[in-house]
């Protein structure tokens, strides 16, 4: 009974495929800077579109939108709104801690010849609902989870991607004509790079470390992890 | 200057890497049945675990936390609110629509060996609020990179992984022992499977179909895709 409603088995990932999947999951980095200024072809872009829509989604709502912004003017003023909230985020920052903030590379706005905005469409009747009763935020997790794949297919394809939440969401709705019930979730700059740095830039800038695995996992309860 | 703070060029994903990567996220499913009871090797678990602690996050705060059940006591009490919250959900379904959501299968709680809560210490320092000033939601998205990852390296060892929602996350709190400062974002059901279906199971059984990409994407401001 079960086994009617499934496909034959598919064929198991080789060693090299599983290899490639961990490859790419540990080389994404967050990149902002070192976008080279060739677009990225039609084909790539949709391609990598194409994973982030195939991204699970809660009742099959399939609720995110892609908004690609290639113009410049749009990038210009995403960009300066970067800068303002920025400098409203650096004033919380004292002394040496201010001067580290100061010299981080936080965008790639400008830099990258596509940017892309990807946002939720939360109340969406699609997928009846289902999932939605008890964990509505699930609707913008389904959208994480498509930033995540376009992430990784982009790794892939030697294509950098920086996530910049350091936007006034309600300006930048009105910069891209995004209405009132739809949630911006994720603002991305995305273009070719030559390379990739080997540690995340918040690390090598010595602004945070990364902690071990076994400080984030318990068993059968929740229990805090040893401290780094 | 900006060479010098990177590494050498990575080289670039071949042919068949880049397709293994593209393979996993178009061949992952969200699985409710069809786990086997063999659980999974701790080594293989921790895999998975770390794939998902080396997501993305913001400020590189690393916020989530993975709770590792496999206590059948802790999984049964956690049916039990599955049942509760699946019953209430149903009530909302009239008719024909009433008798489909009931033969749904959504969950495989018991049946997979081990479940994993992943949950999001919001609150923490770390990271110095970098990026969560104007966005804090990020650090809640930010654990859902983390499922993503974990979603797509479980396909590629071929374990399946099912996302439940339909859970009380009161009752869940209880049932770990999550603190109130914790946030519980996902709830998953993680086990070896003997195949993946073609299609994703509400497709399958009519409950909801897939939208084509060009529906999904606009270009420079927001529009309303093409409805299906």
């Amino acid at each position: 009974m079960v086994k009617s409603l499934v496909m034959p088995a598919n064929k198991a990932f080789s060693e090299l495929e599983r290899a490639a999947v961990y490859r790419a999951i540990a080389e994404r980095r967050d990149v902002r800077r070192g976008f080279l200024s060739r677009p990225l072809p039609d084909e790539l872009l949709q391609r990598l579109l194409a994973a982030a829509h195939s991204a699970p989604s809660v009742g099959l709502m399939q609720p995110s939108r892609f908004i690609v912004i290639r113009d410049l003017a749009k990038r210009r003023a995403v960009h300066d709104i970067f800068k303002e909230a920025n400098a409203k985020a650096a004033a919380i920052y004292e002394g040496a801690q201010g001067d580290q903030y100061a010299a981080l590379k936080l965008e790639g706005i400008l830099e990258a010849p596509q940017n892309i905005c990807i946002v939720c469409d939360t109340q969406n009747e699609r997928g009846h609902k289902l999932g939605r009763q008890t964990m509505p935020e699930t609707a913008a997790y389904s959208t994480v989870c498509a930033v995540q794949n376009l992430w990784l297919a982009a790794r892939a394809e030697e294509v950098g991607v920086g996530w910049v939440s350091i936007l006034d969401p309600i300006r930048l709705r009105a910069i891209l004509e995004i209405p009132d019930h739809i949630l911006p979730v994720a603002y991305l700059c995305v273009g070719y790079v030559d390379q990739f740095a080997s540690q995340p830039e918040l690390e090598r800038s010595g602004w945070e470390k990364r902690v071990p695995l076994e400080t984030a996992v318990s068993y059968d309860t929740y229990s805090e992890g040893s401290k780094s």
